[in-house]
This record gives C-alpha cells, structure tokens and sequence, in this order.
C-alpha cells in the first residue's frame, strides 16, 4: 500500500457538504445559530447521519450523543483514531467553526473508503456534543474523556434547565453522558482542522498552523472594597474609592503580562460598580478577570503575578481585595507524534506551516490524558464566535489534505 | 424694639416637633422614607400645616406645593424673608437631612410670634417640594425661582409616570407648578440650616459652617469605544481594548483634581462594559463621571482639564471617545449680606464658626438669582443620605438659634 501519500480529499464533495450544513441554522448573514442540542444542531447532526449512511461509513452514537462515522480497520479490535470537531455553535456564530472540522474528518474517511485503503487502525470521524458551552463547554469530548462527574451536570454554566432539556430533545440521559467514557488503549489518537480565529497565520503568510499547546484558563472575580460616601461633600484625600484599586490593576496587568509573560492574555472583561451612582464614591467595583498561559507552570506563575498586583492596587488606595475562583481549566499540549505528522503531511502537500499555541479551549484538550491529541489552523478572518468569521475555500481544503496525509502517517507508521 | 437680639428659640417645643416628624416614614433604623409626594411625605406635610396653624402662623401653599408658615409685617405688601429647608427625603435616608431645616424656621417663625416681634418685613418658614430628586430635583424652589420650564417636567429624573403620579396624589398641576414663580422684589431673601454631610465641621471643632458658595455640578458619560476581540486568541498588543482608556482616565482624574484643582471633586461613579464576558475584549466602557466646582470659572477649567485627559487616555491606547454630557448647574455663590449676618449671629451667640462650601446641592442655588441667599451647617456624623446621619441636638438648637438671630438682623438692617 504505497500510493496512500498521492491521495488527496474531493473538493466538490467537500464543499457541497460545506454548504449543505452552512444551510442549517443559517442567520442570513453569513452565519448559523445552532446551539448545542437546539433544534438546528439536532437537524444538522440528522443530515450529518445522512451523510455519513451516504459515504458507506457506519453511523455510531455514544451516550454523550458524540456522533461518528466509522471506517473499520481489517484487524478486528483494533484502536480507533479519532478525526473530527462540532457541528454546535454560539448563539449568532459563524459557518466555519466546528463544521470545517467535522466536515474535513468525513471527507477524509469517504477519500479513504473509496481508495480502498486496508487500514491497521479504525478511523472514526467525530462530531462532538456541547463544544461551544452554551450548555456545559466541551460535554461530549469530556465525557468521551472521561473527565466528566456528575458535578459538572448539576450546575452547568448554561443552566440546569437548558441542560436538561437539550439532552431530552436529543433523547440522551445524565447516566448515558456519565457511561460514554472511552477506554484507554481504545483511541489512537485525536486529530482536528479548526480555523485560527485569529491573525497570526495571515499575517506571517503561512498555510497551515501546527498547534503545539492549547492554553490552560483561569477566570476569576476580583471585588475592590473601599467605602460609599457622597462624591460632592467628601474631599478627594478623605475617600476610600473602589474604582481606583481596579483601574490600577487593569493597568498593572497589562504591563506585566506584555513586560513578563509575552506567550500568555489576560483580560479584564467587565467592571461591576456598586452603588453605581454618578454623586456616590463606588463602594466596591468586582473585575472581572481571566487569563491563559500555554503550560501550567506558566498559568501559575501568571496568576500569582497578578493577584500579587491585584492586592498592591488594593493596598496602595487602602482597599480590601476579595478573589473568587470562578474557573480553571489546565493547559493541553499536543503530542509530539501527532505534530510531526502534520509537519510531514504539510511538507508532502508543499504548504508552509508554523508553530502555534491556541488561544482558545478546543475538544482535543478534554482527550490528552486519553491519547495523543493534536490540531491544526488554517488563516482565517473575522475574528471570531461571529458571522464575519472567514477562511478562504482554498485554505479549508488545505485543511483537510493535511488532516487525511497526517492521519495516514500515523496509521502506517503504527 | 431693643430685645430681639436676646430671643433663643424654644429647646423643648423645637425638640418636639423634631421627633414627631422623624416618625412619620420612619424606617425603624433611625432613618425615614419620605420621598418626594410619596404618601409619607404628604403626612408630613399635613402634619407640618397643623404645626403651622397650632403656632397661630398663617398657612400658604403655593403652585409647586412649597408648604410655608408666615409672620406678617406690620407693612402691607413688605417683601418676605424666607427660611426653611425641605421635608422629603432620599429613599432611606436619614431623619435630619431637611427635617432640621423646616422645623428650626417654624421655630424661629413660632420664638418671633411669641415675643409679638413688630417687624418691617414678613417671614417665611418654607418647605420646598422634592429637593432631593426623586421627581425631579429642586423642583419647588426652582419653581418658586422661575429657573423651571416645561422641558424639566417632560423627562424628569425620577420619570415621567412618577412625577404624574406624585402631582395628582398631591392636588398638584403642571400648570400650577410651572407659575409659582415669586416675582423679583417679592423676596427679601433665603436663608436654611443644614447637617454638614461631611467631616470639616467634627475635624476642625468648630461649631458652625457658614457657607460661601454651592458647587457647580457637571456630569457626563464618557463612552471609550474599542474593538471587541477574543480574549483567548488576541494578543496583548493587537487588542484596543476600552477597558484601558477608562482605567487609565479614572487614575488621571484624581490626579488632576488634587494637583490642579484642591477646592473641586471628581467622581466616576459606574463604568459599564460592552459586551461584558469573561473572555471578550471590552468594545466599549461607559464611564459616568461627576465634577463639582464652587466657582463657575473652576468648573469650566476643571471640565477642560477632565475632558481632555478623557480625550488623551483613549488617544494613547487607540480608542475612540463620546461624550455625552448629562447635566449641569451652575455654582451658586452665597450672598455676602446673608453671610455676614450669620458670623454676626454666632458672634453673638458664642459659637465658633468656619467658612466653608457645600459640595452638595440645595434649593438656596435655585433663589440664587432671585434674591440673598445663605445657608449654614451644624456638625454631623454618619455620612449623608442614609439612616446613621446624625447631629448632636445641641448643635441642632445652635443652628436654629443662629438661623433665628441671623434672620432678625437682615430684618432690622432693612
């Protein structure tokens, strides 16, 4: 079997698909509104199961409602080495995140189906539930990880409400979400095709962008505590002024993470002001706060250089400081194998690629403790979670060659 | 008529009266609950008629529903001399704020009758409808000082419903209200006793606070206006991020005001973030700022110095800025007639005094124009406009008995 590296995805299939499911839940606007187990997403994934009938695959669904398709190897048993994304969305997001994945995934089992290929592992093309979190954020590559506990259901950031409906629209259950652990030595691996979101592969003129970590999160609320008084009748010395601990913070960790930390964000998102009156000196002001760090050493020597400014703010305007760890989410490296793969499969398919980290939580960070888990981006605009987002067809067909080369090395030099 | 100079008003009779009207909306903590034409404040009011009538004065209410007390002079169609305060009350506020005001005139009114005073000019114990805003803000003694106009009521503060509400529960017109404008010349002057709402009086021992001016007061929302971006996959220095012109224009801005301008206050008293998440950029803060000057001069150079630092700090960080102003009112210097026959009265009473301004607003700033106006303050604790302001009640009968003797020498010196 050596014409598997001259193989490359149909680009008619791939976009006809493309825009079959950018049809579903479309906004009229360039985008799609189909949040995670919404009436949309579940018409989608039935064109999805369609499509997967239609390729010849196997259709499998697991208790977390992960859709796959499957291209059984000949040895009986073998380990599955997962290819995919999401086909959910944010509420008002764009075509390309998520679908580009799960439609490159398919794309690539249908080439190899129809070459014929006699494989050593199973690949198995999979559309994750809940990537995007409108109800819990990563369920189905979570519980597929099995990194899920019940904890996670009973106060899931979308709402206990929302979460339980959805899974009964879907016809799943909390036990059936909880049982849809994979084994290990069950996967071979995760691969995903994903757009940048961001600017950097435009702007150094790269095709392709081999992820080596996704970031690891901390959000967290910081509340300043200083004294209300009345802003005409109290001199400006006499004041205890909340605001002025946060906007000093605000600052100070810009400085620090350009100055000290440049591969790692940190945002101030939001600023709640009480009493919140034009003629009262704020009493308190509560920041909120998130940062992103590529490994964890990195995630803690962040956080504790910028709580450690968050108290000499608070202090340097006689203020107390309150922190809420409101989320944690440790960063992902991808694997080594997995990014050399990718690094032959771009050389092979004569794109440029460069090294990147992902500044934003995707489904392989859920699997890494599983398996080696790696992605890729492809140059995208627009930004991101918005129906301006972009990528050229080109680029997206790039995508998927790369995703079908580097999924073949790993299974031939297994 | 040689011993007025040695009238005092009546300890008892004025303590009285105080307790019974802090019991009238009494929120049980110390405060009251009187907000303008609300049906706590229109007990009050009955309640004060009835003191009026019980004191053998003359009750007067006029179109703006401005309750008065009044002593006639013995000269037919002689101007009046005002002295009062207002009965309503912020929501939960405290039981001093206005209360002592009215009720030290109707004693200084009820100590004139008693000693059968003949005097060449009338008095006037006032009680100006909603000074503190609920409705519409120093809606009857900008009535009473023609300073209201049609616009003031079409979109009040408080909201338009309200104000209806208020006016009919009251017996009250829009018309009424709009002609109860006094006519120059009617007016002899303004004179009220206030709580201080502030520390200077308690930290300097001093007794009394004759007041030279009322600030000016400018407020404005400031919208810094960025680009919302993902938080995760932006880095630090491609970012405009809103959050950083608004941080850094509130530290500017107390910096300004205590370098350039020691006799002003600033405040930015709420900043509201678009969209507000976690893990987007801020696109834009809203930042409501206030400043006060007790000179019109200070207050148009202390708006040219915030404004343009505003303009800077969304300059240095790439952001666009809106101003959008809210309000204004002019300062109001305090007459120096009336203030010298209050350094008179506390000559001649034994009280220490100061000169100082009244950060906060009044309804004397509304008369302003009309006719002298003054004002004093008496030490008080707790802050202002909430159930721990207090006063010792012998700094209460101090103000009455200054308010008393500084009204009968601008009476005799006609």
């Amino acid at each position: 079997m050596n014409n598997w590296r001259d193989l490359r995805i149909d680009n008619d299939h791939f976009k006809a698909d493309f825009e079959a499911l950018a049809h579903i839940g479309a906004t009229g606007d360039g985008g799609v509104n189909r949040t995670a187990l919404g009436e949309a997403h579940l018409a989608a994934r039935a064109w999805l199961r369609e499509r997967i009938e239609a390729a010849g695959l196997e259709s499998l669904q697991d208790g977390a409602g992960n859709h796959s398709g499957v291209y059984r190897s000949t040895n009986e048993g073998a380990p599955h080495l997962l290819l995919g994304s999401h086909t959910d969305s944010v509420p008002a997001g764009g075509r390309f995140d998520g679908a580009l994945g799960v439609l490159a995934a398919l794309e690539a089992l249908r080439t190899v189906k129809d070459a014929g290929l006699e494989l050593p592992i199973t690949l198995e093309a999979i559309d994750f539930t809940d990537e995007e979190g409108t109800l819990v954020g990563l369920l189905g590559s979570s519980a597929a990880g099995g990194k899920l506990d019940a904890h996670s259901l009973r106060s899931p950031r979308g709402g206990r409400e929302n979460l339980l409906a959805g899974l009964q629209r879907a016809g799943l259950t909390e036990t059936g979400v909880l049982n849809a652990a994979r084994t290990p030595g069950s996967l071979a691996g995760y691969l995903e095709v994903h757009v940048e979101q961001g600017p950097r592969l435009i702007e150094s003129g790269n095709d392709i962008g081999i992820v080596s970590a996704i970031v690891g999160i901390v959000s967290c609320a910081l509340t300043f505590k200083g004294r209300a008084d009345h802003a005409g009748t109290t001199a400006m010395d006499a004041r205890c002024d909340a605001s002025l601990g946060a906007a000093a913070f605000t600052l100070a960790a810009r400085d620090i993470v350009m100055r000290d930390f440049p591969d790692c964000v940190a945002n101030a998102g939001r600023m709640i002001f009480s009493p919140g009156a034009f003629n009262i000196v704020p009493q308190a002001v509560e920041l909120w706060l998130e940062f992103r760090a590529p490994s964890d050493a990195q995630l803690a020597a962040l956080q504790e250089a910028l709580l450690s400014a968050a108290a000499e703010a608070a202090d340097n305007y006689g203020l107390e400081l309150e922190i809420d760890m409101r989320g944690a989410m440790s960063s992902a490296p991808m694997h080594v194998h997995v990014r050399n793969a990718f690094a032959t499969a771009c050389g092979r398919l004569g794109l440029s690629h460069i090294t990147l980290t992902s500044g934003a939580g995707h489904d392989a960070q859920a699997l890494a403790n599983l398996c080696p888990v790696g992605m890729i981006f492809i140059p995208s605009t627009g930004g991101s979670h918005n129906p301006a987002e972009f990528a050229e067809w080109g680029a997206c067909v790039n995508g998927a060659n790369v995703l079908l080369q580097a999924a073949l090395e790993l299974v031939f030099s297994e």
